[in-house]
């Protein structure tokens, strides 16, 4: 017997069990700040900006379904290169685009040849007299794209509210043997595979960022180092710091090298879904990365991170490993031993239960990015634009400021003064 | 960039965006036309015609499980050779019949081995004193069969409107060296399996008969002459005409030969769910071939086709196919890049979004089967007896008009003028 | 034509069909006797009782889920050696504990490492200041646990009425050549695969115990012999018994051999979930088996059965087999064939349909346990104390019943007179 009790009528025993889960309430998530659907508040406010939705290798003359948002859309390019993103089913009688074909200036049914452009135009109907007489009634549903940095973004809010699409002061201006890559491989959160999806809500992995003490704990002392090396690693010296910022929630932690140096690491969280952190190699600099949490629907997400390389050098993505095996290596007893982002996070299920939540103070980027969300999304409700929409030309570029600064002139880390190792 | 797009308040750029997604309302099906589960009002009116349900081969002393107008049933043949169609669950305790064991007079259930006929009464309880002293209380619900033309038709309406099966000139009369021979395979739908199944509504693919633009596009222009070779199609030289008739909705359309002769072919969609053609592939006469949409649920389809044959001739099913390969040889992306009539059908969705459509001239057809299926209906919601249900025997049988008719003698189709090439 | 009927305006055939599935009522089960969730009033009887969950192996350091009266939890065992049930959410911010990690003392959770006890007591928050402060705010849900007879054992009731565990006869004061077995393998009921779990209602399985015909219909007639040969079956000569007992329902029976011998069989169900048998090889005395029909949730159940056994004598699990062979090594094709229990419960759905089932004399055991088990949440309801349930430490050790009681002193049994033959 490993568990002694004894009924309340002995008088002998300890009193009554406490705490059991017998009578638990159904915990509830907080759909404000989570869900994304058409007509949310949170799916509102993410559709004022400009949204990274493929990358654009993704758009092909061959097209191909995608979920943004909650929304079934069909990604496809025209023969003059021009990507276009349309409502599924056709505007006639409704077959999908998915069997259409691409031609020159769009895309045709394959059920009745209506041909539409990228930006839903019918162009022809070619079963009717004359090629359809009213070909401007059957427009089809389509959304604005533009490519930069590798990457197709979509606008897909109200049309008139449609702001310039920003560049990053980062991935501009770049040397000669620099470029720009982008990829969906969600590799921090798990898969290598092209456009990996995880099965989260995209809160549970953009609170990451702002999650110092995860790295500790699940990178480190659960799973051994997933990712940078034990002998690249510093203390953690003095507390982490939050800030509200005017684009997001900032965090700043400050660590010591044995040898004297030491090194303030500045992390992000940008309005509405973009993420920065700096170097997880403790590289010095600004990190000429971005990652973005892009909403599949309420409980998917696909991860595109774009970053600025130099051909002479290999690409360091940052990917979770456990003895030189990548996750999609792993088999699924292994992943459940050395679990990373991607276990943590779906690990909370689709939308993580916010009434059962115990936080505390180390919560306090996470409480504060919620909060930050919330009053953004207020903003819009209430009429307005939120933080980071922008209609000015002249503030088209966006400064980056995340990234590890060395308070010496080396930018070559010395091996590590004491690392959290009572827990590995 | 591909699309520069500029906010109205700048007052330099191209109008707002007209058209986006943003904001659409979600479609909506008719339910009237399409559900056809018990109680509906499209059921009830399928309901009231003996619906074929199976082949004949289908009915085994091997029960098997089936689906048919969203009620599932088990069919079985006892081992006098009499087919039954019973509900699943035995009335004594509800295990299904499907591991019931067929006997010469009925099917015994498993569990206590209660045995029902083919009309439901229970024949016998075992474990029961004297075998049962009220057998009559415990009637399996049952349907009512017939088999003719190699397939089982089965009676699922109210009992006292039960009509006479209907026989079809086309299939009465053969010759010494002609037979009869039906198969569920789905041929021109897609796949060659055994009870192929579509997973659309019955009228995704009911419309396709009196859609002949499709034909056009989809099997000569999009996927390249998926039926008739491209030199035996002759031009659409007038325009194709639609009538109502008594039983259905009659399409004719005319073409003409290089060589002068003039062919006219007969289409038709026949209440509830019977679809007749013209021979593909321009065989002059009646095409002694009739189609059969029938519904397995409100979002599946089996499609049962019943051919008469000359013995000493090959089997020339309809059969899509591309550089000779059938569909179900082809891989997901040779289907994608070469789409039929299931891409076409099952590409609208489980059911289609009527409201969502822009219906035009060549959808006239689709336009009037709809609203004589909705009338056929309200006739029947008025207590009324349906167009083709009979129950007089000297009008058993049917007189089946579809089919080509050359105006000259010669049967053999010579070289096409013109096809609508300019799409291929 | 198998099946000639006429339209009663013809007045020259046949009245109308009767009986057929036209117009059927959609069918309902009991909800009362059947449901088993937290606050279901079934649900809240079974939990004022141990409940056996999983093996004693089971329960490893690597966390397991569980689903039990569908709730869905952790297992684990701490390196102290202590099983632990807990809410699979973390208190904290709800990441699975299946990714936790079990140390000497409790599971520390994988994404900011807090850690709890069996008794769901946080012991540590590592990140925060002093490794917490409040750490009895953040009591993780959890269930008492005992181990006995090689069996887990949790309760997951109201902790002021949490009874002792009981103990069994069969069980206790073991020779030295003895010991007691508990497998989970659903043998019975199918699958020989680990923690076997069934899709159908746990009220289906137990009822199985007071059917007695079922045995001479599925197991013998049926499907030939799949319990006890031929040779030593007995015949049913007198009418079976039925009774109440205090803690559940009892069924007597009696057969005779042709050498002159009576042999008296009990079975029982007690309560809630306890299945007793006589041996189905006809071995005389007690049977030294108990089953538990565990429900995982409503419609899935897991058998747990406990055996005390002879060192040197094979392990005798009833196990239903055709031909040699074991359930699991059978064709599905071989067990639509040759059903056996599996297939007659989970053949009556996930819950079966009271209302459509056509009760008789035979069915008597399965109406009175009904009976029973609807007077026992009664008790429950109206706040008192279920059969079973006890307090008190002299009365913990159950006397079970259940076995054949031979009338002469021989226990080899011998070829039986005469067996149901007639339908084999």
């Amino acid at each position: 017997m490993n568990d002694i009790h004894h009924h309340p009528d002995q008088n002998n025993g300890p009193a009554v069990d406490i705490g059991t889960a017998y009578g638990m309430k159904a915990g509830t998530h907080d759909p404000f700040i989570t869900e994304v659907g058409p007509g949310t508040p949170c799916g509102e406010w993410m559709r004022r900006y400009w949204q990274p939705i493929a990358l654009a290798t993704d758009a092909t003359t061959t097209p191909t379904e995608i979920r943004i948002l909650g929304e079934d859309l069909i990604l496809f390019r025209d023969k003059q290169g021009r990507p276009g993103l349309l409502y599924p089913r056709c505007a006639h009688r409704g077959t999908s685009l998915l069997y259409g074909r691409c031609e020159d200036d769009g895309i045709r049914c394959c059920y009745h040849g209506w041909k539409f452009d990228v930006q839903g135009h019918c162009l022809e109907q070619p079963c009717e007299p004359n090629g359809g007489s009213k070909l401007e009634l059957a427009r089809q549903p389509w959304y604005p794209l533009q490519e930069q940095y590798g990457v197709i973004w979509a606008y897909m809010g109200p049309p008139d509210k449609k702001p310039l699409l920003q560049k990053y002061d980062i991935f501009e201006d770049l040397e000669p043997d620099e470029y720009i890559d982008a990829t969906d491989m969600g590799r921090s959160t798990g898969g290598l595979g092209k456009r990996f999806i995880s099965p989260c809500n995209w809160m549970q992995h953009q609170e990451n960022v702002l999650d110092p003490s995860h790295v500790h704990i699940l990178h480190v002392a659960f799973s051994g180092y997933q990712l940078a090396g034990k002998s690249d690693r510093p203390t953690m010296d003095e507390p982490w710091k939050f800030e509200y910022v005017e684009d997001g929630v900032r965090e700043t932690n400050v660590s010591y090298y044995d040898d004297g140096r030491r090194v303030e690491r500045i992390f992000q969280c940008r309005f509405p879904n973009e993420k920065r952190a700096a170097d997880p190699y403790f590289r010095a600099g600004k990190f000429h990365v971005l990652g973005f949490t892009v909403p599949v629907d309420d409980t998917h997400i696909l991860v595109i991170t774009i970053s600025r390389f130099k051909k002479n050098q290999p690409q360091l993505h940052v990917q979770l490993n456990l003895g030189g095996k990548a996750w999609d290596q792993m088999t699924p007893e292994e992943r459940r031993d050395t679990p990373g982002d991607y276990e943590a996070q779906t690990g909370q299920g689709g939308i993580t239960l916010h009434s059962e939540e115990h936080l505390a103070t180390s919560d306090r980027g996470v409480v504060m990015w919620r909060r930050a969300v919330r009053k953004q999304i207020e903003i819009v409700q209430a009429g307005g634009d939120p933080a980071g929409v922008n209609y000015d030309p002249a503030k088209q570029t966006v400064i980056v400021g995340n990234g590890n600064t060395f308070s010496t002139v080396s930018e070559v880390p010395v091996t590590a003064k004491k690392v959290v190792d009572s827990l590995v």
